[in-house]
């Protein structure tokens, strides 16, 4: 059984059948029937206006969304450990023309206002120096942590007062919303954010995440966003096979149902490895102190995952799995401790 | 029945197989077991080591060649109907960070040697003019013409003279090679071409496209090309189900008889309105002399497609077609004329 | 005496002594005593109230003026053999971050209504095509031509009703003002311009044109263009010595004084060689109709100039000259003639 | 008296008359007879062939020899407090066409060799992250520290040993050698350094500063430069005035004599103020600490300086200074502390 990432795992049934169902001819591009529901579907489930795009990744809707909010000479306050940061190949940097990562610490891969404010109070405003003009957070963070409402709105409030963009990476979004139990709109445009990259792939989709915008702003970003996804030639020929798996994520709330099977099944491990994570687990990832010896202990007994350091690794549950489904490594992880 | 696009298409069976059978766990982006195969399956097609990429689209394919063949300084010759000049949003000068598209008349969207030699001796060498240093052209053409082996060849030859890069715009090189009847490799490398962008979609894939290089530099432009697709956002979290539906194109040669039966089906069509056509049809796509009231006429019968400008229209078949399946239009083509 | 170009010339003495007046310590930058006067000087000149900056070159204040009036994937229409397409590099690539030049014909190197608006046209609005979203036009023109403030408004209406910035290099503004005898406003503003690049180094400067911004408009623009100018190196440590020049080119009009000497040395020119003349001559430059034997003829008698294609030549006069000092050269021209 | 910055001085008297005396026709840009003795003054000085490029500014010195070191894709590790990070508005993200910036931390905003070592090995070698490809140091640092030959060819080995470029930011070369004593190749190409960017404007210059090009791959970089400071709008009309400047600054090695004047200075406050050091004074700036009172103490006396956060100040002297014209400062100081 493996652990590795939720990137890994197969397609959501229903999401392959939305793909089957999509197989016939239709307008081009995002001229389709599926690509014209998405405004409605994200609307309705974030209560208000919404203009949705398909993206291809997430670091393409990540970038796309940056590219809306900051100018090329503008910075982008963000966690020094975020996925725009470490893992992107500097795609911001692509899509921005060169807008000026601004990472900052933070406990759990997680901005705090104090934070964000003691950099901002660092920043000149003439004309030698970046201006900050967006924060970027990820929800649920890359150590699983799940930002609250309340949290998002102090760093919206923040956003508001210094004229900055504010986006989320939402690619474990669908976990943070299972985890928290709130409304989709108190964790995202009630709170202050301008743009979501909703995330799709990793919670049982194929190819395709959503990148929505709020607010009055909304359809002018949109329209922007739509030349920046033909320009970057993200704009896919038969766009309805991407639309038709977002659509089906959201019918019936699947994208739910898949984040708190993956959920659950973190904290059936969390509960057996509860004395050795690093971060509290509030999504479908777990960071767990583990020697050498002890992961390769885990390893012959055939579970796989990826080592995070020194003396610690990192164990990714997904849509697929359950608590039942990883009872096996919840019990090897207890009996580490009390074996 | 409509004749639209070939990108309007469902997705051809075999492609749709693949997809099913990829659809387990392996590892992420581009480190799963399809992936793995793409680079000597192409070099079985093309008799030659290739260095393959999977990406999103042609769009991608094509700016992502370039930019790995021109500096941001310099200019790519191409024909100023060519899809990178008219139909990408400007792709191209944001993956080669302001490169210059330096458009070139031609019939039939053909680049000639005469007219790539006589731009190039307008340019001075001195650094206040944009130097040439890429050729790309389409094969089959965005007018349906398929350049010969000896065509390409001299303008390989000359791309090699002036140490240009050279780069085919290959979205229905299917068509062309089906067409032509020739070997893959001698509308390419023996030709001179350095990259090509090997069309799927058009085809009947769903979605991704392959950008293969060739020659002694291909590993090198091969590496930077993987870094641009990553930082362009094009490297998809699950690369097996694009990489699968390339190597279904290429299992039992799916790429020619599908392509054969879009031709087909054109030449039929041809036959019809031979005294109607704009270009001579050596691939899939036909261009044809209509009144208002004669294309008024085939719609009111059922068939569709795009005016092309005034008295004139676009007919695109596609591999879910064949000569028999568009006898209809066929016909109704020759009534216009022998009615 | 040689005649290849305005850029060749000594500086000016008035500017010259500007400079040595600045030679003492003051503030670094743009915060000096003489930088804070170019928008008065500018606004009492233009008789509006102008946003001024100094910048180093032509090419970077044509550039600069360009990234804020176009977005990078937008268009900019423009002459086919304006500066900014054949003599730039790429500049205005690069600077907007990979907008596209849409060069346009025209007599003289000027661009009409009519072809504008023809442009237009061919341009689909969906996200496929690049979106004009600024005009750019050269006065005097490339080929000494003056648009008349009739000529300007006529583009400049066009600008407005398509919602497209309207920039006007004016290398040799001050030529074109002098040679027209109209008021500078009713050159640029009243005619719709939004930025102007006024030239003073072919003038009689040493270093530094001005890039003015006209209109409400006008101090964002300028603020974002001051961002492109550090962004872009182009913030010098000691601008003084720019803000100086320009200062020095304004006071007595003595930018008017130094092109009407220039016009007036091409005006005699133009008598010699009224025959031979490919165009008008409305500002400091000829092109002349010459066969080689005739141009070594004239080079044998100590003049010097660029051919211009085959049996062609172009003549630049200068600040430094008048009607009486190249009349040696007006005199050899005749003789060709009449000798 | 004032001591804010460098840039704020007149211009050396030499430079003045080099400027004078290259107030004649010659041929634009870089064809003129000074541009042309550039590459034969600086080999003399280095002892070794060097190519090198007037450029504007220090900022456009720094980027375009990044662009030459650094792929759009590519890192640079670089002081977190370097110019090119806190004081150029993301020029090298612009001119690299967004390549990251990898700050690191260092007493006196020096690198060390640990510090780039332990930044390397965070670095996965998979396409997700940014590779280092380019080490930038400033030599004199932004604190005034003089590396020393063998500091600069510890991180000249680190370079080598993991085929990064290397480039130094030579606002205050001068000073660096004038402390050091050193010949100016020993602090660069024999220490393995690839670019210099060799300040002359807070040396006594008036504007313009050159790009220097070290080792084999020189001419191919400097020649790429060249497309850059053309793109980028730095190639002046009448690039003689830029020539001769660097050229007086060379001549009886008034480089040196300027800045030795400057670091006297430097060295009398030093000693003035040496219980106030953040510290060690090795080239012309001194960053003391000072309360509030003692600070308007001296300002109420006629010296102004910028205060440099909490506490403290930064003194910069000059080339038109020494030792004895700074006394009164350095009585000033002494007297804080023993008056």
């Amino acid at each position: 059984m493996h652990f590795f990432s939720d990137n890994a795992t197969p397609v959501s049934p229903a999401v392959m059948a939305a793909i089957a169902a999509a197989d016939r001819a239709d307008h081009g591009y995002d001229g389709d029937a599926w690509s014209a529901r998405l405004d409605a579907a994200f609307s309705a489930l974030f209560d208000t206006p919404v203009s949705a795009l398909w993206i291809a990744t997430g670091t393409a809707a990540n970038s796309i969304a940056l590219a809306t909010l900051c100018p090329p000479y503008g910075g982008i306050l963000c966690h020094e450990e975020a996925h725009i940061v470490v893992d992107e190949c500097g795609a911001p940097g692509f899509f921005t023309h060169g807008a000026t990562l601004m990472p900052l610490p933070g406990d759990g891969a997680k901005l705090t206002p104090q934070n964000v404010t003691d950099r901002l109070k660092t920043i000149r405003a003439d004309v030698h120096q970046v201006p900050a003009r967006a924060i970027s957070i990820t929800n649920a963070t890359e150590y699983g942590l799940s930002y609250t409402p309340d949290e998002v709105a102090a760093l919206g409030d923040l956003a508001k007062a210094h004229a900055l963009g504010f986006h989320m990476d939402g690619a474990r979004f669908a976990n943070a919303v299972a985890h928290l139990g709130c409304a989709p709109a108190d964790l995202t445009w009630r709170a202050g954010v301008d743009a979501l990259s909703f995330g799709c792939v990793k919670n049982g989709g194929m190819i395709g995440e959503a990148l929505l915008f709020f607010g009055d702003a909304a359809p002018a970003r949109a329209a922007e966003a739509q030349r920046w996804r033909k320009r970057s030639g993200h704009l896919f020929s038969k766009g309805r096979y991407l639309a038709a798996q977002i659509l089906a994520m959201l019918k019936d709330d699947l994208w739910l149902t898949n984040a708190r099977a993956a959920n659950a099944a973190a904290q059936a491990l969390a509960r057996g490895a509860s004395a050795r994570l690093s971060h509290p687990v509030q999504a479908n990832e777990l960071f767990v102190r583990l020697s050498a010896d002890e992961a390769a202990s885990l390893r012959a007994q055939g579970f796989d995952f990826y080592d995070w350091g020194d003396g610690a690794a990192r164990l990714v549950t997904n849509w697929s799995q359950d608590a039942a489904s990883v009872a096996p490594l919840a019990e090897a992880l207890r009996a580490l401790d009390h074996g």
